[in-house]
């Protein structure tokens, strides 16, 4: 994309109404606009990160075998009477009519509508187990939404369902779903670390939340300082396999990490001092096994291997899309802007142009855009007619990992100059070589990719 | 996919409230599920096909040099204020208070919106031209949905905006627009003919329809019979270029077609009598050109070249995404079930096993899996232990363009069996050779898909 052909509507200056970093930063740098409270429109720039964090989802979702589906915005208020919701949700929940003053409501969770899809059309518990989840647009009402898309009221959400013939499975399901989400999370360059919740109105018994630290979470977190040295990796755990997925839950919870809904003072304190540590987080997904919490009351029923009709085993599992992008950024930033991880930056590489205008310079920025295309990577070109400074300082701002600076100087040697946005550190080096070096360094990002119905 | 971990909920009756067939088929094809009048969940065949529909539409979008970005579905009510629309629009725009009795609505479309963007951000003519466009949900309150997702209330549509200085060039951006959605429709296997329409709540007086022929079609339509033999094709034309642009649309309304709504008989009987067509239309698209009629109520105004401020000229152009999938069933079905078009089928290929649990015949129906999948094809695999009537009766309803059928007896002489869903044609060939096939099938298909930010 050439900067010139593109709508990236930066601020110079700081909006005065934002009051956390992410949020700042996100309107600076023309990711976002705010249409009422807690509503906004996804710019451009915005767009695509969203779009990167969607497709990661959607990826390592069916990597394990869920199986995508779309529920509507809008739902009947009779479906969530049958689990007893419509009344108990309160004033989060976005009430309407329609011209025939039929009762509506705009989804802020699917538990009532997943279970009636499935109790439509699944009998036998020869169709188990079935996980099926959506990524699609919730409304909660907040009472006052704020940092931006962190707490908006219209947001994106990944939320599954799993159905199962027994407790025991369930809870398999709910261990593979924790292994999912520890991957797709490490794809997107963010450690989000599972600790034990509270269930809220969603119900069950068993939950964890997965949080990023962060200063500016709205969560105090107490945890264990050991737990922060797991990393998932590029380890391989089948799915299917309930004590493979069992034995990462066991290592991910094996030491202490609690929000303060859940936090034992007790048990803290029993951790060595030095590894003690009091943080804030962001949550950006959680995991619950509610067994038959919606299948009992809404009649979701198979018939098991007796002939007789059970309730199935569910739980939900959501992952916050829209909010991660404000979690991210909260994660990675400097005072420059943000510094995007490779994984969800919305452009692989920058291309600053020293002389615009120059035919020399502007040929060889054109030849390395079309052979970093050419290579699969994105790139966007700041092709302004602007000194260089301004166009350091938007790439710092929008926060690309890498940026390529091409000036008369350099090229008269054939070189150019490779950046990263993270440390700073540049090299010089021919344009064919930085080609090379960044294709080698979005390789492994690009083989993570999994080829998924997502569009 | 192998279809017992799949869930692909087929109906093996025809659904009592379903008046036109593409509503039956996709019920019974386990695509959609009513949720309330006029409201959807995509189930999982429908949500693939729902995406693919949508990618092509943005990849399409983003060949022309269209910018995509994503406005929330719910509006603040004073936008609308501005317009004069509020008021105007009726009884189908959905209407709601939020916890602090603020008024909002669910987006029907989104001009005033786009134009609240660009008056915020953009200043100088230098910026222009600019079109963005998004694919998102809409709520339009129907007195009486029907016709499942052909005329439902929620519902997903893309729709462009182009912001040009002058009205010519927002009549080339008509024109372009006429173009890509020329592109986009025969990529989805339809041939769609724009026809001068009536402008509707939208105004303007340049506007086009696209209709496809379908005997359920809403719309009577009457044209001139040398207009279906016009085809896009695999031309290129440069979206940069106004005479080129301008070519496609002469060339694509040199003949009579019109909707009643704008149809001329005294002009009609001046076609020699064996040309004159009268047909039923189902509508896809429309283009609008309606010059300044938001800039100049809500102030989107640009300093132009001679240092004053005007209004720009914009336009409107819509694809309905979601009835794209009724529309091509409607187009494209026979009395066994759907014939999807190879750009949009839900998988590509579909293998049907005569002989499940049978070793030989197992691991042949999975390695030929394995070798389409590693061609980039993806396959529904029916590996249920059903009869091989069932499992063709399956394959016919979802209209999966090819099937392969492998048995003991063919595969005892390394053969098995291709099968076009449209032609019925049965061809008898080594299993490496129905790969090769295959994969020379949707070469084309896969060349013309385009790198685009969707996901």
């Amino acid at each position: 994309m050439r900067l010139t052909q593109y709508f990236l509507p930066v601020l110079k200056e700081n909006p005065a109404d934002a009051q956390i970093v992410s949020h700042r930063l996100m309107l600076r740098a023309g990711m976002i606009r705010q249409q009422a409270a807690g509503i906004y429109s996804w710019l451009p720039l915005g767009f695509r990160v969203l779009k990167r964090i969607e497709r990661i989802v959607h990826e390592e979702q069916q990597r394990v075998g869920h199986i995508p589906l779309l529920m509507p915005t809008l739902q009947p208020a009779d479906l969530w009477r049958e689990s007893g919701r419509y009344e108990a949700y309160g004033e989060e929940m976005l009430r309407l009519n329609d011209r025939h003053k039929r009762e509506l409501l705009y989804g802020p969770t699917n538990e009532e509508m997943i279970t009636d899809i499935f109790r439509a059309h699944v009998n036998s518990y020869k169709d188990l187990p079935l996980t099926l989840y959506h990524v699609q647009w919730k409304f909660r009402d907040e009472v006052r939404p704020r940092f931006g898309v962190m707490r908006g009221r219209e947001f994106l959400m990944k939320d599954g369902y799993n159905f199962d013939l027994t407790k025991e499975d369930a809870l398999h399901a709910y261990n593979r779903h924790l292994v999912s989400y520890l991957r797709t999370y490490e794809r997107m360059g963010l450690q989000a670390i599972p600790m034990r919740a509270d269930s809220g109105p969603i119900g069950g018994e068993d939950t964890h939340e997965f949080l990023v630290l962060a200063d500016t979470g709205e969560s105090e977190v107490f945890y264990d300082s050991e737990i922060t040295d797991l990393t998932f990796g590029d380890r391989t755990v089948d799915p299917a396999d309930p004590a493979a997925c069992q034995a990462v839950l066991d290592e991910f919870t094996s030491r202490y990490a609690r929000t303060d809904e859940t936090h034992d003072p007790a048990v803290f304190e029993k951790i060595p001092e030095a590894r003690r540590r009091t943080a804030r987080g962001i949550e950006v997904g959680q995991i619950f096994y509610f067994g038959t919490k919606y299948s009992e009351p809404m009649g979701a029923t198979v018939v098991g291997p007796d002939g007789t009709r059970v309730p199935v085993h569910m739980g939900s599992h959501g992952i916050g899309v829209s909010r991660l992008l404000g979690a991210i950024i909260e994660a990675s930033h400097d005072d420059k802007g943000i510094i995007w991880p490779e994984g969800v930056t919305p452009f692989d590489v920058g291309i600053v142009n020293l002389k615009q205008g120059d035919s020399a310079t502007d040929s060889a920025c054109e030849a390395l855009y079309a052979a970093l295309e050419a290579r699969g990577l994105s790139v966007l070109y700041d092709d302004r007619d602007e000194r260089a400074g301004a166009k350091f300082a938007t790439m710092d701002l929008i926060g690309l990992p890498w940026r390529i600076t091409a000036g008369p100087r350099g090229l008269a040697t054939n070189t150019v100059e490779l950046t990263s946005r993270r440390t700073g550190e540049t090299v010089t080096l021919a344009p064919a070589d930085a080609v090379e070096r960044l294709a080698a360094i979005y390789a492994p990002i690009k083989a993570a990719s999994y080829d998924a119905a997502v569009g």
